[in-house]
């Protein structure tokens, strides 16, 4: 198998630190997102909504969307597990990775892109174009504010956030917190003690670079 | 295990579905969102993104995220598969269970939310309060209609929408037009006549009931 990706996609070093995490080393397909090679032909075929990462299997079956890869090369790669071991692991790692995404990832992609000057017409990503509503820069920005607060409470009472172990709701929270800092310049308060060392450790897991 | 729910949510309807079509009989407990249960105490402990559905289960986890309580009830009760069978069929099967929520589903929610006199501070759900954003009525309607062209164009190519079978990625479909006629009043457009025929179909049987 092998993943497109880009270097500069967040969505991208989601499942690059998943990788990692797992000791898999999987051949990297650059998309040059700037050139937007991501609306050409040849990548549309095979992800039909223009965006990154794609994992493309060796029989040509294309997943899209970061949570599935995650799931699929968890399920074909069991070790170590980053979901927990049990249907009951699996599915309440799912839940804090899924709400760590909605509310933290997707709203810091939601500011940034309605905010852009170069992307005026392309304030959602996808096959079609929709125009920025200023508004949301500082919506999403506020989002991102909550759900740190909001982990920083559940950090002071579980090591990780999915429960006791390291899980792909880490990974997402790691690329969330890096995203928001870089991207729109939102940072995790100093009050937030138990998020804030939560991220000094998760930065430097080995996976981080990735 | 019980489900709490809503006859009114949409969310809910997806798992009512999900379950029908496995022929489970599971509890259900409404909770009452006009009168904001879902902000009460109780509630809260079970959700604390104070959102319909969560499953419950009988050692009292509660599992919440749609498509996180489907993949849960597939794991665990793997007949007759709404995922398909494989490693493979799942992903496919997830990834367009998610490009349907995130494009059609969520766009619907974003536009009624951002436009109900109701709810002028409680534009996201979940547990903070967000002013309405006035421009995303249109932008949701938008989405959702460039979603039906595109799952049109799917089905012109295949039975159901992740292939030869009926799925998970069929029910939020279903619950997408559905919603999005009788919240926003956009309907399926009489060209699509691919979409007009699947949802024909979805609609005569049992579970959509549900």
């Amino acid at each position: 198998m092998k993943l497109y990706h880009s270097t500069s996609s967040p969505n991208s070093r989601r499942v690059r630190i998943f990788l990692a995490e797992k000791g898999l080393a999987v051949p990297l397909v650059p998309v040059d997102l700037g050139q937007g090679e991501q609306h050409g032909d040849a990548y549309r075929q095979i992800n039909p909504r223009h965006v990154v990462p794609t994992l493309v299997l060796d029989d040509g079956i294309a997943i899209g969307e970061v949570p599935v890869i995650s799931r699929y090369l968890e399920d074909t790669h069991t070790e170590p597990p980053l979901f927990g071991r049990t249907a009951e692991e699996k599915a309440l790692t799912a839940m804090w990775e899924r709400r760590i995404e909605q509310e933290g990832f997707a709203s810091v992609m939601e500011a940034i892109r309605n905010k852009l000057p170069g992307l005026k017409t392309r304030a959602v990503a996808g096959p079609h174009d929709y125009a920025q509503i200023a508004e949301l820069v500082d919506r999403g920005a506020q989002r991102v504010r909550n759900l740190f607060a909001d982990v920083d409470a559940r950090l002071r009472d579980s090591a990780y956030v999915a429960g006791p172990q390291f899980s792909v709701a880490d990974i997402t929270l790691l690329a969330t917190v890096d995203f928001a800092a870089k991207a729109i310049d939102v940072q995790i308060p100093e009050g937030l003690t138990a998020l804030r060392s939560w991220h000094e450790a998760a930065s430097q897991r080995p996976s981080a670079k990735a």
